[in-house]
């Protein structure tokens, strides 16, 4: 059996939903799946325990932020990413490119790689995609992404294409060091690397870039580049484009979104993967997501408000807790009231993506998307 | 049945140690008991659920705080403090008292009461006995303290002697006021009222005080005014002279204490109940308890230590997370390193106050506490 494996289980008759089983090295994933984002081996504000109740089979870490501290070396010697966190589920980590690109004045882009200085104590790295592979196999991770390079939005047609230009160069390459490091060392290297589609907001690029990580044949296809400042129907219409040059037997992941409203949209369009920080971000900031829309938890008109968050969510917080105890706790500043907000955020954006696999296999997508989406334009009672 | 009631079911043969139960109107409580402090209704940085798996039976939180915010009027309208929280085990709340005198440029006494400040807004306010009653009554508390003065230490014979008499005069306001809330109300205000040996470091003091407050009666008594300076040797003398005064038959209270070393001392003295910061605050700042004594998880001998916190711990710490990846989280400020440090804490206090329940119960005490605080010596491996 294979270490890695994603099969389709149902396809959606009036959209490209679908819901799909991953195996990975550390169990398996029912897809349309969401990630909670733990950047430096801790989703913020929960504990492992609470993660596997919330029925969390997924996590994403951030390889730039672990490569910095507490280094790679602390990690391999511990035994890898999840003998280090003791988290035996699985792990996706990004290359750290999204990172370092986020960071203009202190990086250097050759053909090469990149240079970057550290945001926490100046030191100077050179990360290239063979570095990028490298780090993440001492990782030990279940879902390795390659180096890319990510334009701002918006980006001229001349930086987009040069930038997935050197996307596809930089693709090869970590498709080459990855073959090589697994060849070598196939008990420690048992994950799989996906294939990152950049391209901008030009179609045209999106379909060359995913037609030729296609050629090369990657274990699955991410779309990235996106949400970073584009109107959301441009979003939508790229990933479109993109999921119309991927094969239909591979999961698709689209990076760092989005907002409830959103998530249904991007299943539509045949996605299978998702990570965002905005359910655990949002909760430390005491906005909240529920079924009638966003609530922000300090409002005065919640002090004596003896409610549950959402009076439809069967998570350990409505179930137990009164708006009135939240607000106090998060006006307090109490770690409590950040760690029951982030456990209620993650439990409804995993509670919606649950609802959406449970309702493509009863072929009632459409219906639950559309009466989803319609509730969360209310106002929060 | 009455609604509040003690039991003694062991006695040491060797020191006054001795186990008994608390029955409050929210759940029986073992005693010698540990009781977490939970500030602003919330023991910061772990969960109810959390501190009910961890076997908490009661926990203590502040008037001051709980009277300034979220409001007396916020929790009487929601229910009372355990709906407010709910937390359906038995709390204490102590009167405020030590608050109000721990910030003497804000306050002003009189022998009608406490005129005080505000920390958070700068308003006035005026704490009477009567008053400090009257709130705790609206929270519902399972066992009030009445408002007492504390003095610094050292405090002359004088002022030490006015304190006393005030204490004990505010005493007797607390339990007139508290005697006509329970007449006109049996139902809501079911918890039991201490009495406060205040006296500083006199012993005739300490007597005179213990011996009025036993003469008016009440359903325990709390020794307060201790750990505030003084030697240890110091402290236990003044709880060993206190407790030669109080009934054997009521619960007594050793206020704000201790060291998990000084733990067996005051239970050897015939305390039942204690209560301190320590092993929360403590855990927040990365100073964690083990068996063979404290260990600082910041320092960077731990940075690839394997390791749990203590080799022979059972908790949900040490069984899962290494000294490495707990160092981790600390050193990145991560949340998940302040939760899971105090959660070690609390469970190495309340697993201390298990195993002398256990052993005094065996005939074995004496041999435990002399092991345990010869370990605590030692340096952490």
């Amino acid at each position: 059996m294979p270490p890695f494996e994603f099969t389709v289980t149902h396809r959606d008759s009036e959209t490209k939903a679908r819901t799909g089983v991953l195996r990975t090295p550390h169990g398996t994933v029912e897809t349309p799946v969401f990630m909670p984002v733990g950047t430096l081996g801790t989703v913020k504000g929960l504990t492992h325990e609470e993660l596997e109740q919330l029925g969390v089979e997924i996590v994403l870490a951030n390889t730039y932020h672990l490569y910095l501290r507490p280094g790679e070396g602390v990690i391999r010697e511990l035994g890898g990413l999840h003998r280090f966190m003791s988290w035996e589920r699985a792990i996706l980590t990004d290359s750290g490119g999204y990172q370092v690109f986020s960071m203009r004045a202190l990086r250097d882009v050759t053909d090469e790689g990149v240079r970057f200085r550290s945001h926490l104590d100046g030191s100077l790295h050179f990360l290239t995609p063979e570095r990028a592979v490298e780090i993440q196999g001492s990782f030990g991770s279940d879902i390795l992404m390659p180096l890319d390079e990510c334009t701002e939005f918006p980006a001229g047609a001349v930086t987009a294409e040069k930038a997935t230009e050197r996307t596809l160069a930089w693709a090869e390459r970590s498709q080459d060091a990855w073959r090589h490091l697994t060849d070598g060392n196939g008990q420690a290297a048992r994950g799989a690397l996906f294939g990152i589609v950049q391209g901008g907001t030009y179609r045209e690029l999106r379909r060359r870039c995913a037609g030729r990580l296609v050629e090369m044949g990657f274990a699955g296809y991410a779309i990235g580049g996106l949400s970073v400042g584009e109107a959301r129907p441009l979003t939508m219409e790229m990933v479109a484009v993109t999921e119309e040059c991927l094969p239909a037997e591979k999961p698709r992941y689209v990076m760092g979104v989005g907002l409830p409203e959103d998530l249904p949209q991007y299943v539509a369009l045949g996605v299978d993967m998702m990570d965002c920080v905005l359910p655990t971000r949002n909760g430390r900031n005491g906005c909240l997501f529920t079924s009638q829309g966003q609530l922000h938890i300090r409002h005065a008109r919640f002090a004596r408000d003896p409610r549950p968050l959402d009076e439809s969510c069967a998570c350990p917080v409505c179930r137990r807790y009164s708006r009135a105890y939240l607000r106090h706790l998060f006006v307090s500043g109490e770690i409590l009231g950040k760690i029951l907000n982030t456990l209620h955020n993650v439990y409804f954006y995993l509670d919606t993506m649950r609802r959406m696999r449970q309702t493509i296999q009863a072929g009632d997508f459409t219906r639950f998307s559309s009466e989803f989406r319609s509730r969360l334009q209310g106002e929060v009672p």
